[in-house]
């Protein structure tokens, strides 16, 4: 008998159709002796009615009652789902986050879990039930609700699956696992059986949209091994666990694009301390996330500084810079929002050389540019054109061996 | 300042824009400066998708995963109203049952409230907060959400004006407030101004359906004086409160008409002790509530039962008088389900003789045949035919004084 852990997001209970087929594949798992805690998100489109309910009564909703409010989506599916395996006969008992106990931080809308009492969920687990428990969401010291932010529920499941000891964590999804490449993009993209916790941190924060990054940490500092699949299909799905030794045989893991990335490009600065720092201090009070940075001395003591941020924060960026001009007397800024960013990761590079060197040949014979260039020890990452950013990655998918037999 | 409790019912906060109407409403009386806590139903129809989806998943829902599902309506309110309450520039926090402190007992989907602790409604209150509570709604010992069952938004109102000893608990609908007959059958019914706590208990519990009798039952018995009044205009409603003295200078406060009634004859049983026990033991363990009772017994001790049953219990309660035929001997089942009962309710009555015998003249001279009758303290009720109990409505009406000027 093992204890599993299974989250289904909210396409795969997006209606009651979806719901009964989530059922039953519970009740299989059940059916083969293990203990079993679900993990559920909001139908699909619940959260943006809400969203919309909310909007409509006041321009600027408070985050507490935001929370209040979007964690009905979530409770309403727990209910829907116990309901269903009730249907099938399978015993099964609905926790809201803070009946699970979970414990989180005061923060509304982002709230960090603090710590999990899981004795409830234990109780019910040791009476033979199915316990359903509501994703994305805890409750704060006050006994006020919170919710955990964007990928939440996978973070609900991981931290519960580490509480209870979990032997398995599935997260189930609308896509087979983590892929090689975006298969939209790349046809060739092979799905990745496994893969470890630092690659996927690296894909997560490359553009790859299956998972959070804080989830990924969560699960390595816990130790929780989980299991990206689709609750769609029976197909095996990728399992992200701790790097073992023969994961360095395969040199590049996979191959991210990001799109949602414009470049600002600082000019004619005064190469002095304290130029980049009041730069990057002005992004940062601006909650503004800044990914590459590039710095290039020229003569005369005068810089260029490059970086890329988020496409949606180019406005903010733009207008927050203004003031920090005179003071580092730089003299000009440009936004380019033309440009993608590409990135192979694997953890093979760490005992691999050539890794940059294969990926700048591929690129230049292609004849395509490159503009920035960032490395980390599993990861590296280049910015480009736009419209030569799909070919670079089939590209570089085929010069790293990737491409499907 | 005087502390208020005010509670919106769900067409009363049936979509966005009711909803800031409420909001409007709840600021007026914030700033006449007056603490108030504010209960609310689900937004109207909420309530019915929600048990639609359960049918959709499972034959027959659970009650405990019931009150999961249908809490969600009232959560969603809540955070709404304390969202359109910020918008307007008010301060307020919205709180579950739960989070109110409203403990039930176990019995889900119709769950009693046992005790209330107001401590965290004070806090908020002190801080110069109005608080939003979700009606229908409460925790049992276990920390499992309940449901108070039909009319509990109503319940949950006048018990938190009872804990937190409100000076005013207003009840907000969809109609003015308590009328002197169903303004549909009589044109000249009137509104009532006031009210005393077991006329309202009577008019509920013949066909008047403003409100449950237990949320009345409440409100009796720690003496919680409530308005039930419109959401949708300033008019002044209907105050219910303790008998007074000259409230008995109104021989009939009202008229009620119940439609939704069948009379049910069990003919030649024999007449022994037991034989009518018998017969009211079975409709009991079939939850029937049964009416009014009438026995006529005739020669050679052979008895007819009487009795009025809901309209839609009828099926049931022929299948279940089966079995006891045998038992009591009695010859035959006969179910008119043209009927309806027409009744006249007054705190006058204990005082004023004559009040059956002026009802009977006036449905005599009409024509109107009167079928059964059986009479309380402060109430007399007849039953009809069911295509002449309007006009019998409109005669009662004017013979008790009851028609508007």
């Amino acid at each position: 008998m093992s204890r599993i852990v299974q989250k289904f997001g909210g396409t795969s209970v997006g209606d009651v159709e979806r719901i009964k087929k989530v059922a039953e594949r519970i009740k299989l798992t059940v059916s083969q002796g293990h203990q079993v805690v679900v993990v559920v998100s909001a139908r699909a489109g619940v959260t943006n009615e809400l969203m919309a309910r909310a909007k409509a009564v006041c321009a600027e909703p408070s985050e507490r009652e935001m929370d209040m409010l979007l964690s009905v989506g979530e409770q309403e599916t727990i209910a829907l789902t116990a309901m269903a395996l009730h249907g099938h006969g399978v015993e099964a008992v609905s926790f809201t986050g803070g009946m699970a106990g979970i414990q989180t931080d005061r923060l509304h809308t982002k709230a960090r879990i603090q710590t999990i009492d899981a004795s409830a969920v234990e109780a019910q687990l040791s009476e033979g039930k199915v316990v359903i428990v509501a994703g994305f969401q805890g409750i704060n010291e006050d006994g006020h609700i919170t919710t955990l932010g964007r990928g939440g529920s996978d973070l609900s499941a991981i931290a519960i699956a580490a509480a209870i000891k979990a032997d398995k964590c599935e997260i189930y999804t609308d896509v087979d696992g983590v892929y090689t490449a975006d298969p939209r993009i790349v046809s060739a993209a092979r799905k990745i059986n496994e893969v470890s916790y630092d690659e996927m941190l690296e894909l997560a924060s490359s553009g790859s949209k299956v998972m959070q990054s804080r989830s990924v940490e969560f699960a390595e500092k816990h130790g929780v091994i989980f299991e990206v699949r689709s609750s769609f299909n029976f197909n095996r799905g990728t399992v992200v666990k701790a790097e073992v030794p023969h994961m360095e045989k395969i040199v590049v893991r996979g191959v991210a694009v990001d799109k949602d990335q414009a470049k600002i490009i600082v000019s004619n600065i005064l190469d002095k301390p304290g130029s980049a720092a009041k730069v990057f201090r002005a992004m940062a009070d601006a909650n503004i996330v800044v990914d590459m940075i590039v710095q290039n001395v020229g003569r005369n003591g005068i810089a260029n500084l490059t970086f890329t941020v988020p496409l949606g924060d180019t406005l903010k960026a733009q207008k927050c810079l203004e003031p920090v001009l005179d003071e580092v007397r730089g003299g000009h800024v440009a936004v380019h929002e033309n440009i993608a960013k590409l990135s192979v990761v694997g953890v093979g590079m760490k005992t691999h050389s050539g890794v940059a060197a294969d990926l700048f040949k591929g690129l230049a014979d292609a004849d395509i540019n490159i503009d920035l260039i960032t490395t980390s020890e599993i990861k590296i990452s280049v910015v480009l054109d736009l419209d030569r950013v799909d070919e670079a990655a089939r590209i570089t998918h085929k010069v790293f061996g990737l491409d499907a037999d």
